[in-house]
């Protein structure tokens, strides 16, 4: 079984029923999640070992968020505890052409205050098949920055593969530190990048558009800048509005571009932690399988992932092998 | 702050959740709404004065009621209480092509019984910028129709602007009136009509077809006849089913012909109270803006309610603004 | 008043709310359902006599059921108890390109212990103006199977028009019996086929293909071997997702074909049942009109349950009439 | 089979859940109940036919009304269509000191709008062992009371046992009648009178007191005012606060005076219905056992409903035998 | 009509359902409240003018909590908001002898950043009859202490009544000042003083036993201390478990001692909110009646509040009178 | 850490909202429990290592239960998976003197077939502290007794503290087997027996009535005829009805007797589990305390277990501790 590492953030999503307001329910529900979080529950249910590092708080908030995770097999035995509260957001869930709305709250959260220095990498990735990080969390404090970068250099030492999710969420980033620098920096040191030229450009500076041409420029351009990064995946989204968008996603390896079929998802389930549905896909399918069916295996994931509630893929690979054959009616299996 | 008066019932939605007929389900989900009270939350929401005037049950359904516009910030100072039972209805949910199916509880209602010598509307009208009316109100009794005949002299006397929204209803005014006499009345001493070519024919036993041409000659005669008429506007709906209408507006405004870009709602959340949605939007453009921009606000609140659960629009003008600047991705805001 | 009889297991559906997955919520929504039951309450729902002759647990799930069909108008005093479980079902329902998933808890059941010895078909089939039934209630056990034949032999004697839809569910049929013959000799003693060239292929070892044509030589060759089948009725669906279907319908009547308009249900609330609803609304149609008008009737029907939540088809005479009609918009009915 | 007809308005019952307040919760839960209603479903529950006689409103909350009945095996066949709007109230359910609170929305319902000579009693009573009515009838229409006056005349020329709830509710009694003499009436046209000192008074307009002497002397004096009357069941009932109650009941066989132990309800679970719970348990005990066990099975019937939720009573015989039997326990049945 | 200004959190409450623990259950459900936002809502319940004094955050909760104030009729028009988020707090609720327990996410929440020099009490407290503050606001931040300690500067210039319920939770005051001094110099501040021995201790370092000589002993010393307080009010609870209280209450006028009757409540609702029921119950009476009534009425709203849902007692002028006058059954009104 | 090992069946708990039946609620909520497996929950939650030995359904609900089990921290590595269906109950909740009442669906379950030769208890033991079992799990069929068997005589190989609690349920034992003589076998090998006078009559044919002196008789009468056994642990129950218990409990350590306080549990919340809380709560305390804090441990386990929702008990050390402690007021913890 191979065994992949996360460290990141376990927030909590608290949101009214379907699509109401908050102020015209007293009832809310909730997950808990987080970028990374959704990433190694997914892994866990595609049949990997998944351990997720992290921070809670020292209460009942703190004790479900790791019992949730264990209930998706997710290992929890490097999450601390702290005195600081558990981060978590409220969502209220738009439609058609209104946005969902997001309320923050995790200034200040547990994770947001761990302290780098508590974390033996060495120990914790022992034995360790993959490890992967996102954007999020060097935004969250310096401390996380820190802790997150220990990481990739004792991952590097290890020869152990890390794939890069350097998303740019600008409302972050409150410390003080150089978010461009600072993102460029873990991205060195990642062999796997999933972004395209919107993520290169945040990063680098640079102008590349969206068309093939160009992605594949964007991609060669990173690998100049940082040649510790082997491959480059991309899934591309087009929305006619909240409840129905089309996924479509490419590669680069280095050498070639390759790219999948273009899936469409009519009625939406839920939107978030799609992007991480794309990500865990990508390394399922990277420590399985070749480049292509790992690209495919990551887009249908991706797809998949509008039909479940809460932030978390919970499909098994049969689903999505059975998506990337070519089923897609979604005919009762009794 | 621009202050707007309504007058009419409030009204108890009550309907089993999802689709499921009344007998499949022991859980009930409830609204209060009315389509005079939808308009008044609305524009409140959009940050306007809104004060509704009515009557309601001296019970704890009527104070739920009064408190219920107080949560969406309309003033109730002057709704009346009475002895009789607050109007409500139940509603079953229809979808593609099962037609939703309505059961009225409002005949011998609260607001049926009021007393128009009770209302006195030189003070209630005091420092009003707007007064809106419907069809509905003339429609439940005589009392009601008396009311709100002396609210529109009261208004045409303080030069305030009127809205009128005469749908004819024909289940009800059954308290012995010509309809058409009194709706034709009332829209006569209005200055903003609302409505089309349907509307028109209703009132003054025309012929007009919906098309462009017939919508301009049926606003031209409509103003020869009531000249106190000042613009006309309209939305036109095309419902593929129950879950998927598109929305298309457009005006005269006495000289010129306008109309705005078709918005398609794919996923329809809640059909009730889109008209009123149309009104609210209008009120708060013509309001704020120019003719031109209220059509298209306007629009674009009516297509932004189809999302919104319960009878009123609750979207903020921030939101419709972004739909008529062509945002309609319904992308997440963080 | 027409009185149809049917015959099979009164059958529990659990599932967690909405899309989630079982784990994802302690809650869970339960209906009553079974193929023969659904097509019992929707004839009851339609205004004729309903009678379903089952055996239930003897305990309050096994009273649960029959009050339950009672709710809907069947009789139930031909149903038996026993001391074994009444059959169950999990649901977790898919979206889009996710199936839903089907746990089923049915063998040992209540209903696969039945006695056939127990069932009086002269006294049940008294004053039967229809019997229906379909390859689930002879593939549950053998003496379910035996209790089945019975009743044809008893309704063929009688004269009473046969019903069958005799699909194949391959994971059923474990007691030890040839399906395929079984089924063949349960059909032959049928008026009416309820099928196409699929249900012919699995039935007759046939190759058919799905069109017209083949559907007309299928039928030709079904009546060669079975030559009590009068007529034989089939829907066809398309299926762009398990949200999103098309519903069409065939006829061939022993002398021509005839089709109907295709149905498009754009957002599907519950797919479970549409093919009893498609049978319930053809023996009403039989029962009532001409083939012709049947067959529209059926579809019309089988078109509407997909806006249905449940296992049954709820809605009524008129609702289907006003589909054939061609209303399809689902304006609301106040 | 012992068969019980029953007169009265079916009335939804719609509350919020647990202790809230309307405004608290956008959340409803209802039943259908009525008085007489409730009488009919326990009898039914309890093993014994029920025909409930009544009307309804013709539109989906009638449909609902109908099927709720038959769910729990009461027979609707003599319920008549109205285009009068079902009755129904709403309930906040108080706790401890705090009461629950009622609004009726009865007035003018399809009930209360019932035509007497629609009523074929003649046919209605037919195969009828017991005829059971409650004050509430008479008081919501002079229909209403000619209808139930009519019953009693055709159950006294058939030898029919009729039992009498004649409880006073001065709420209602609005149509301009002396309700005094209306139920005096009444209650001389039954044979066992359900009441106390309390209804005694009312109905004569004297003075007993509630304890044991003056229980005799008054149902003496009742007696010889109304000989038709053959003997007196009497609940009394002690109320620590809303949630804890102690009943204990007390008869007059025309000779002896009897009462049953005491039975102490520390928890509360619905206190609505518990009158007419004594009621069905009496009836039921009067048909099938000796006046003695009846007065004990009224009795623990009555203690029993406060266990149950909803307006009727759902337990069954051998539930009621095990209380009188001593078993107050509550253990698990497994 | 009366009008009452509080100063104070707007915090969110958010619990699992019934008894369970947040793992427990996806479904959460929530209130506002606040100890002075609970006092303001009562208060208006009851019939008086409520203005609450905050600061919210500046997104949808802080929306939501203002416009749940208006719900029940509090005014909000001096409710800043700010870019810090609402404080909320999870509720487990616990049963018999398992404590609820609560995790507090109100560190640098909204309110705690409120700058004191934005608030303008002169004109906050124009036409005012009362202020109540508790030791709640004084230990959030040291500029919400310095925003009450102005607020009653200026009411003690203007002659205004305070009420002043300082007890101290030692989990809150974290930003470095001595909250004994803190709480004592706005006692000090004060004419009506909320309390007993216990927080008579508290804030002198006194040792004062909870006997009824020692109450009165330690208010005359209280009064010694702080001869702006003129009168005492204290409500003492026998706790026999978190199901079952007892409440009884006294005081001291300064020259005579009074208590109350005790309420016993046996199935508590909601434990939250009592002492601030209490409060409002006292601040209601000394505004409408005699100093002995008050402190019924207070004791009465307290019991009551037992036995309603969320934070904040909604029960209304009548019903706490009806308590007052020994009516304890709960008996339904009809 | 010490580490319990537990073998049964993983069971669904299914029940209506509340004291509703099953037909009044188309809601249901589960758990997943079983006698062993809510002793290996609550040892989790007291901080011990717990493994559960089972088999499940090899489909959503087998995944479902063991992820449950590793939410509350319970490791299910020798769960084996099944065709068969997993086990499963529906229980509706009674109240007061009204049973609660269950229907069971575990014939055929997955457990029932699991195959003994598959379960290599050298492997599972390696490592464990404490093996406990039931007498449910050698009841339900001959493969579960066997494999049973083998536990015990692995356990006693390897000096395991084995804890009984040899319980007979009558409605089980369908296979053929003698129910007296198997559970006498494994009491045989196991170290602590639960129970008392009840438990010890059952299984050896004596009368012993359940007074302490009868209860140090049957211990040394227990001991004499299985000399394995070292101690034993009684609780004691007064039901006053449903909703209100009183629980306390005693040992004979061999040598001496001992007893605990009685606690009372004056509002139930969930009944089921209590004797599993006793369980754990005794094995806790024989691996972390002396025998006399064990039992006073086990008590209060076993009265707090009363106050939490689902089938184990989720109490931690700390709150246990507390109540043994004498805080039976259930303040709330800030």
């Amino acid at each position: 079984m191979k065994k992949v590492v996360t460290f990141g953030e376990i927030i909590m999503r608290i949101s009214p029923p379907g699509n109401k307001k908050l102020i015209q329910s007293n009832q809310l529900e909730y997950y808990f999640g987080g970028t990374e979080v959704n990433v190694a529950i997914s892994l866990s249910q595609l049949g990997n070992g998944a351990n997720h590092v992290s921070a809670v708080s020292n209460d009942f908030l703190g004790k479900a968020a790791t019992s949730y995770l264990n209930t998706y097999g997710v290992d929890t035995d490097f999450v601390q505890t702290s005195e600081d509260p558990l981060g978590l957001y409220f969502l209220e869930v738009g439609a058609v052409m209104r946005p969902s709305t997001i309320s923050y709250h995790r200034s200040h959260s547990a994770f947001s205050t761990i302290k780098s220095s508590d974390l033996d990498w060495e120990q914790i990735l022992e034995h360790c098949n993959w490890f992967h990080w996102t954007g999020i969390t060097p935004a969250l404090s310096e401390e996380a920055y820190k802790g997150l970068k220990n990481a990739l250099l004792v991952a590097q030492k290890k020869n152990i593969p890390v794939s890069a999710d350097p998303a740019y969420r600008k409302n972050l980033w409150n410390y003080g530190i150089d978010a461009r620098a600072a993102l460029s920096e873990l991205s060195g040191l990642s062999t796997i990048f999933i972004g395209g030229p919107n993520e290169i450009n945040e990063l680098l500076g640079t102008n590349f558009t969206n068309d093939t041409d160009d992605f594949i420029k964007s991609c060669k351009y990173l690998q100049e800048k940082f040649p510790y990064i082997e491959k480059v995946f991309d899934k591309t989204r087009v929305s006619l509005n909240a409840n129905w968008h089309k996924i479509k996603s490419r590669m680069w390896d280095g050498n070639t571009f390759h790219e999948t079929e273009e899936l469409e998802i009519t009625h939406i389930v839920d939107r978030i932690g799609t992007g991480d549905a794309f990500a865990s896909g990508l390394i399922h399918g990277l420590l399985h399988y070749d480049d292509q069916k790992a690209l495919q295996f990551a887009n249908a994931s991706c797809a998949l992932k509008h039909t479940i509630e809460g932030d978390a893929n919970l499909v098994n690979e049969e689903e999505i092998v059975s998506v990337i054959e070519g089923n897609l009616t979604g005919r009762i299996k009794r």
